[in-house]
This record gives C-alpha cells, structure tokens and sequence, in this order.
C-alpha cells in the first residue's frame, strides 16, 4: 500500500529479487489503474496494475501517511495479517506523544502495546513473534544505531546532540518548493530547530537502552543530494578519560552478531552504503573536549525505509534475515 | 600572490568592481607566462599575465600555501607593505601551536605579535592600525561569528560543539581523489575527526572573546556542493532556563552595527549568501536540553576567504568597510 | 510585474546595482503583503513590499505567464510606458504561430508588429526606438546567438540540429516533479521532443537573418544544475571544403562589437558565464562529416532573462548599453 | 585485472551475487597488498588481497589503460584463457586507425582479427565462440544502440550527428583538474570536438551493419552527475515522409528479443537505467526538418562497462545471458 512513493518504488525494486517473496499486488492513490511499470519505468519487469485497494495477500507493507495508515491497516490488522507499517502511526508508544507531535487524535491506541519497534538491533525477538511492526523513521534509524551502543554502556551523559544530514528524498515524492533541484541544488539548509517528530522516537528508543531517560538535541539539514543520511552524534563522556579504544571496542561488542551494521575504522560516507541495508557505524573520542563523536550512514530508503522493512519481514516469516538484502552497495 | 587558486580568482572577481582598488599585477607558481584571462575564462577583461615575481604594487593580497606564505611574504613586510595573508601562517598567536598543527618550525614567529587576526567583527580597530592581517579561515569565520555573542556574553557553558559542512571548493584547486565528482557528489563525508587544523583558531578567538579558555569539538564535513559553509554549533546553557528571545537580543546586539553579519529569523541557507560577504547567523535554544543552538552561513571563498580578505584591505587603507563588497546574493 | 518567479528576483539582484535605476515598486500574485526581503532573504536590502498592482514607474519589467502578461502589460502600453516583457507573449510575430504553440488566442494581436524581439545582437536599434520589448526566451538566445552569423553568411545550409542542455531553474519556481532534485538530480533527460515552444522562435530569428525559412530540430534536456544553458548547434556545410579559420573569422567579424558575446577559442563551459551577461561561442569545423558545430553558453537568467532584459532598457532608455551588467561570472 | 578503477569495482559489485562466478583473484598496479574491501568500503564482504599479478583462474576480466592492456592479456590469451578486455586495444579493427587514435603502435595486430567487438546486440554469435572480446567504450554502446536499427533498414542517411552526455565517472578513478566537484558540479561543458577516441568505434560498427561508409560527427558533453549516458542522435531521414509509427516498429522488431535493450514510448531519463545493464531506446521523427532523433540511456558503468563484460562472459561461457544481471535500476 503506499506503491507510488520512493519507499513504495524501494520496497518493490528490492523484493524483486527477494527468492521467497512475489509482490502480488500494489495499491495506491495517486496512479490507480496505470501499470506500475509505466509509473516507475525501473520497475518495468513487474506485471501488476495499481489498484485503489490491495487484493488478497499474505503480508504488506505501507508507506503511507500518518494517521491514514493506522486507518486502512486497522482491517488487515485485525484479521490477522502481518503488517510492516512505514509511517509514523505505531512507533510512539505514548499516544499522548503521538498527539502532541502529529497533532491528530491516534486512531487506535490500543494497537500500541501490540506494535513493535521495528529496529532489529535492538528488538530482533519481538519482531520475530509479532504481527505488527513500526518501521522505524530514517534520521531515528541513523540516530540510534549510533548511539545505543554507548548509552547501554553508560559510557556517556544521557543528553545528546544528533546532527543529521540528509538527501532530499527522505522528504518524499509530493513536490514542494524546497526539495526543488533550484532551491536545494548547490546549497544546504538546517530546518526543523524547534523540534522535528523524529526526535521523540530517538528519545523513546534511547531511553529504553539506557533504562532511564535520556534528552536528545536533534537537528536535520537537507543536502543537494538524492540519497543517504550522514549523522554525527556527540555526548559527553561520563567519565572524560575513557580511552577511545575502550569505546570502540564496546560499540564492536554490540554489533559483533549484526547482519547489517559496520562498526569501520575510518569515516564513514553515505556513498559506501548508498542502495545497500547496511549502515555504518565509526565512533570516536575527543580527548580535548571529553567527548564521544560517532558518525554513522545509511541509505534513508534502504536501512531508513523499504530494506529495513524487508529486514523486519524476514524476521516476522522466519526467513534467514538477510533474505534479499545481500546487495552491494552501488558506488560510485 | 597565489592568484591561481580558487581564492586568488574569487579576489580578481571581486576587485575587478572595486572603485578604489586596481589589479596590476599577479603572480603564482602555476601558469607563468599565461595571460589571466586564459587561464580563468571568466576573468577575461584582466589584462594581465600571471609572473613570478609581483611589479610594484601598494597592497598585497596571498593566497599560498601554509609556510610558503610566511617565506615570500617577509620582504614585503619588511618593506612595510600592507599585506592580507590568506594562509594559516600568522592566525595562531602561538607559534608552538602552529607547529604542532602545521608540522613545520614557524619561519618567523617574530611577526606573530604584528599580525591582526583578520575578523573585523572582533578585531575591527587593530586591523585599521596594522600592517599585517592574518585573514581567517573559512571554518572559523563561521563558528567564531556563530558563537562569540553566546561566549562574550556568558550565556554558555565553554565547551561547544562546532559541526560544520561545506562544498569542496574549500579544499582548493589541487586535483584530489576526495573531491572528485564522481566521488563527492551524491554523498557526505565527516572528515578529520582526530583534528582538523581550523580548531586551534576557533579555540583561540573564542577563548580571548571569554577571557578564559574555551574547549571545541569540531567536525568538517563534505558536501556534494561547489561553494558554501553552514556551520550548526551547540552549547550547554549557563542557565538552562535562559530564554530564547534572551539569546537573540544578546546577538542581535552583538551585532547591530556589522554591515556584514545578519542575525536572521528562519533557519538559513548557504544559497542565500553564496556570492556575497553576508554571514547570516540564527540563534535559537532548545528548552528541552537546555543547549544553545546556532546556525551561521557565509560563501567560503567570500566571507570565508576573499570578501573577507577586501573588506580588511578597507579597514587597513581606511576605504569604506563595505566598497566593492555590495553585490547581493546569486540566488537560485 | 511577477517579481516572484526567478526571472523577477534576478532583475531585482542586477538592478539592485545599476547606477541609472531605481526598484520602487514590485508586484505579483504571490507573496503580496510580505517585504520582498522576506520572500527572498537575499533581496533584503530592499525596503520594498510586495503589491498587487504596480506603484507609479517609469519602466516596467514583466516575468509573468505567457497570455497573463499581454493582459495585464496592455493598460501600461497604451500609457506609453517602456515595458521588457520576459513572456513569451510579443516573440513571435505571427499570431496564428503564437495560438498553434500556446494554445490560446492572442489577446492584442495588433500589438505583435510594434513589439521588438529583444535579441540586440540582431535588432539593437528597432530596440533603442521602441517601447515594448519582447524578451528572448533562454534557450532561443543561445541558438540564435550559436547559428546566426553562420546563416548569414550562408555558410550552411538552413535545416540545423539545435541541442540545448539546460539547468532546471529555466522551468520556473513553480514545484513539479520533474524540476524536484531528488528526480532531477544525478541523471538527465530530453524533452519536449514532439515540439518545444521556443522552437518557432529559433526559426523566426534565425529565418529572418538567412532571408529565407530556415527548418530547425531543438531538443531540450534537464540536466541536474541550477543555472546555465549549453547549446550545440550542428548544421551541414553549404560547401563542405570550408575552413575551420574561415567560419571563426565569420564569427568574428559577425560579433566584433559585441559587448557581451564573446567567440572564444577552447569549448566553453556554462560555469564560465554563471550570473555574467555573457554568451561564448565556440563555432568548429567537423571535416570528416562536413559540418559546422557551434557550441554557446550562457545564464539561463541572465543573458537568458533578466541580463538581456536590462540590456534592452538600456538601449530603450538610452543608457550605455552595459550599464548594470559589468559583473563577472561566478566561478567555480 | 585492473580491479582498482571504477570499472573493475563494478565488476566485483555485480559478479559478486552471479550465482556461477567466483571473484577468485584481484589484480592492480595501484594498492596491491591492500584488502580489497578496505580500499573499496562497500566491496567489504570479498575476502581478497589487491595483488601484483593474478593467480590462476578460468576468466579475465581486463580495465586496464590502452596500450597496457593488450601487453598485460597477451600470456592470457595465448594460453587460451576466456578474456573479457574493457580497454580499447582490440575494438578498432584497422591497426592504423587504432595507431592514429591512440598514438602508440598496435601491441599484437594479429590478434585484431580473432577479437570480437562485443556488443552482444550486433554480435552475439561471434562473441559465443570467441577467447577475446573488445568490451565496447560506453558511449559507442549508447550511439551504436541508438542508430543501428535505423542503419539496418536504410532510414537514414549514412551521415549522422551523436550528441552525448555523460557523468564524470566515465572520465575513471584517477584525478584529473576538469572532473572535480568543484570544477565539473553546477555546470556543464563540451570536449574533444576535434575528434574524440570513441568515434571510429562507432564508424566501424554502423558501417558494418550498413554494409557502407557511414560517417559520424560525435560530440561528447561533461555533466555535473556521477553516473549515465544520455546520448541524442540526429539523422536525415532517406525519405523525408517517413511516419514515426514505421521507424517505431523498425526498433521494435530489432530489439525484440533482446533482454537488455528496450525500445521506449516516452523520453528516458539516465536515471531509470542507473546501476543496471539496460539501455533504453527512444526514437521519434521531427516531420518540420525530416530528420530521425533516437534518444538513448544507460549505465555508462554497467552497459557501458562492467555490465556488458558480465553479459559478454555469460556468452562466451555459455551461461543464460543475463545471469547476474537481473537486477533493477537504483531509482530515485
């Protein structure tokens, strides 16, 4: 549901090649009736019509807006059938939160305490026993796979400031005057200061790791670029002589069992995972300042979106987790 | 001198609209013997040929390399000159800073003591009575100039956070492979994390704005873009309670009188002031971690190095601070 | 008049400096009510606010609409007024061509025979003497400028391949998909290949300056740039024996008092003329095939729009032609 | 063998999930002893050491430079090793036209003519029995895809124009003044319009299907993006009445079997192609001037290079043809 939008294009250029899975069927508002492969011409090789509404399947995935999700899942939901959700509609689990920063009533509470937060890293179990997952948002994604390693250590404050960096098509396909090649080319922006809704599901997911909570400055900026988030995270030691070898060593230790997170030994760029699952993670430390840096990249449709979803799917089937993930990244 | 790098074009541009000022003569290393209009197509009403060696001249613009400057530039000092050196050569007032920096013996430490450090909004009457400016850098124009209103007027704990992103021009002319197109576009990349040579000039600046030592975590950042720096700084607030409107009324002050720094009320761009000596800065705090947050953006080839290297040249020759720096924006 | 597209925004940018003019007043549909410095934060030392209608003025430029623009234009026309239209209105001087491409019929067809085609490379002084110029279209003054001294001088024959290459500010402010970074950017694309409406304008001109119907093929393309249009021209030889030297000198001669079109000696790139009135040529021989190429570059918006449009009120106001224009190009 | 390039990092990209190949050994001048993952970040999963020479295997793949090429594969071929060349030492059959264009004599002439030029849409057969293929350049690819089909039936007249545009990584890894960012971003430029190396390629093979002479006026562009080629040929239609539905099924009926080629009905854009081996084909008829434009798209990296080669050795092996090769395009 939700094909006609780059996570919609994502998820059925990615399952393409998924050896257990076969898109059936693609729903959608905008485009209904054309082919998808007239609509999307890199998803040509796909026999399938957009249709208003989905035909019998055994799993799906939305990407949807917010709060009309939760309204057209809730039937799915309800009969049974495993739902990867895209939108924001599951992940808070506190519907006042969800109020507060969406500003519309959320349409079924009671199906928060059922959804799972659909960050493997950190819910692999949870998501292999449930029916609804909440795929996590781009810059959360990037944020927390970044820090949670340092907080579940307590190597440092809970007050942390998220710098994030971002190509235009995590805002979507809607065209809007400022993802405009003339207004964005060349140039760069910060937006969102007074608060944008990615933080309170970076706050939630970080609060939970360190068992206590914890504060989050975040701040995005859009890049002249199509794809990939670039986010530099910094926090203050708790204790200022911790050796950056101590640090690393604990962010390997963390991530030793993951498919799809690179603890690497120099910077990271976006470039290296653009169109690939992965995402890479170098933390480092600031002798001078007492501080932890980390810096961490992902592909914002891939890790931020449709792949990650397709991570959560296999895990939600009981398929190997990297089922169809195994791609390279396509550089440069 | 150095008239063949991105800074040496960028003052032949500039100069070329200058009333009082007339190019009469360039030298580099590269392209000896080429007229300047042949070599940069776009400075071809020049009629000049690129030497070795300047003519006479009554002021000296260098845009060398590091250590080289400080060598060719001795006589001219000697001779008493007004020289503006674009070089690191004489920022750092301590020359064991700059050796540990730059990994060289300072070739004339002697002349640290004359040289102003070229940022008119701090050092505004020195640079009008001296013979000998250190023009700053790109990076600590923008983080200074963001954060020495919060630093002078205590409103900060002094220990920031300095993230900064620019297009590659400002590595300069010299063919690399990190700033290759095929590498650099469509990406991002945080480099220099164990200390790029611009921090010991934020930490100096601010730390003489305090009156007490400043700490700063700095992190560079590349982006797929020609021209441009946004620099997003955090602090700790001295009082997490301070109120936005406080802050902005601490900068606005700071800078009522600056005919080229802008305390602005939405989050900037860099598009908005590339091709021009403006450096916007919005202040604003986040409430829910008690942090400042400050975005500033300038063009660096402009504010960053060549704008800002005329506009002490009319400090230092007693012009108008702003002549031949009035061109708007070229925006989109 | 349409102060708030582009084209409005870069003749406010370029009159902001010319020392003959004055901006008193601005209107448009959108934005009325707000400072033109707030709709666009790089035109903040305007003290001006956006209106509905035009205040009293003495010159009148018009980036409105096609159709729109003849509407509302024609009040100010009959009162005598100068007016620049940078609409595509007034070009081209057949109604019956104007009501095949724009699909609606002219609104003042008596109008056509007293505008001028503002193209002063080929009308200077029907334009010094009149008082309603028909601003080129971007792309037309690129191809005119690339084939006209060839067709002149009958060096070719008169059926040509007109190959534009165009950044994406040429489609205007207005959001659409197409013009969005995130699917203009990193690719390119050709358009409008069934027939583009700046064509009949190319045939016009250039069948005008042959003295008999010249047959042209023009295919634009989107690239992923902000500014700039490179054209190349390819045409068959009239002899196929004609030297390389003997066109250049055509090129020469045809432009030698030009002030802003330069016949340069190496291919020209778009960076060269970036926010500069300037257009290069760079005509070429191809023996093996008997072909002349013609490669020219200019600023969409500026030698494209609103450059020419203020050397066209130059010319009709009598100023110096260059006046307002000496900028250079903005490299890199 | 030349595994450091852009294109020797795509074969390893792609061979990497063929399901019959085994990236065994990597070969280089340039960072032998590294891991090839550590030199290539997003090659990170292949556990193989950047050597001096190859050690033995069953098939080469060779992007080596011109010249160098044919003196490293020679021990190959004699052994009778399958090799895939990407350079360009045995594309041009006629060892003076390869002397004159490269300006080095011909290393092994002898073996010009056991060399299949593989372009597998022309010369399948050849290529499936063959030890040496000449992988096409990628811009002769994009022309000869283009043109052939209208060269085959005569539409045409044997004089045509090739128009192309390409991204800087087709200009290679190694740095070079013209394709850095700061340098070839946000604007564009034409090249070798004295004659550029890729021409006789395209001679050679459209004379060949025409059975006669055809001549070729190429004109390569630089665009400000990393990957694709978006080539616009121009010819004279041999009978000016010519409807567009007969030159559309000439192409139909040519590419109908073809797995990598398709032929369609709406402009193209690079970016649909971007990260596969498709190249898409869209001719049109301009009934105003009675000309023939076909516009074509591919990957320069993948159809234009590594794809191709992959395609090549599928053949040569006697694997399906596109084993490997399914994968859809990285769009947006």
């Amino acid at each position: 549901m939700g094909a006609t939008g780059y996570a919609g294009a994502e998820l059925a250029r990615i399952l393409y090649r998924h050896p257990r899975v076969r898109v059936t069927s693609v729903a959608s508002i905008e485009g209904v009736g054309q082919r998808l492969g007239d609509y999307f011409p890199h998803l040509r090789p796909f026999d399938l019509t957009i249709k208003e509404e989905l035909d019998e399947v055994e799993v799906i995935f939305a990407g949807l807006p917010h709060a009309v999700a939760a309204k057209l899942l809730l039937p799915y939901i309800e009969r049974g059938l495993p739902v990867i959700d895209l939108s924001a509609d599951f992940r808070l689990k506190d519907p006042a939160e969800y109020e507060s920063w969406y500003k519309t009533e959320h349409p079924r509470p009671e199906l928060l305490k059922e959804a799972v937060y659909g960050l493997p890293e950190l819910h692999r179990e949870e998501i292999a026993g449930c029916r609804l997952v909440a795929n996590p948002g781009c810059y959360p994604t990037s944020a927390i796979l970044a820090l949670a390693p340092a907080v579940k250590a307590g190597l440092i404050e809970r007050n942390v400031v998220v710098d994030s960096k971002s190509g235009t098509s995590g805002a979507g396909r809607s065209p809007g005057l400022t993802t405009m090649l003339a207004e964005a080319g060349e140039g760069i922006s910060a937006y969102a200061l007074a608060g944008h809704r990615h933080m309170p599901e970076i706050v939630q997911e970080l609060s939970l790791v360190a068992g206590a909570p914890c504060r989050v400055t975040f701040v995005p900026h859009l890049l002249p670029m199509v794809r990939g988030i670039l986010t530099t995270a910094y926090a203050s030691l708790s204790q200022e002589s911790t050796a950056e070898k101590d640090v690393k060593e604990a962010y390997r230790e963390f991530y030793k069992d993951e498919p799809f997170v690179r603890v690497v030994d120099a910077p990271p760029q976006t470039k290296h995972v653009r169109g690939s699952n992965f995402c890479t993670v170098y933390p480092t430390v600031d002798p001078r300042t007492g501080r932890l840096i980390v810096v961490s990249c992902l592909d914002n449709l891939v890790k931020g979106a449709a792949g990650q979803a397709i991570q959560n799917m296999n895990l939600m089937l009981g398929f190997p987790e990297t089922t169809g993930l195994e791609e390279l990244s396509l550089y440069p």
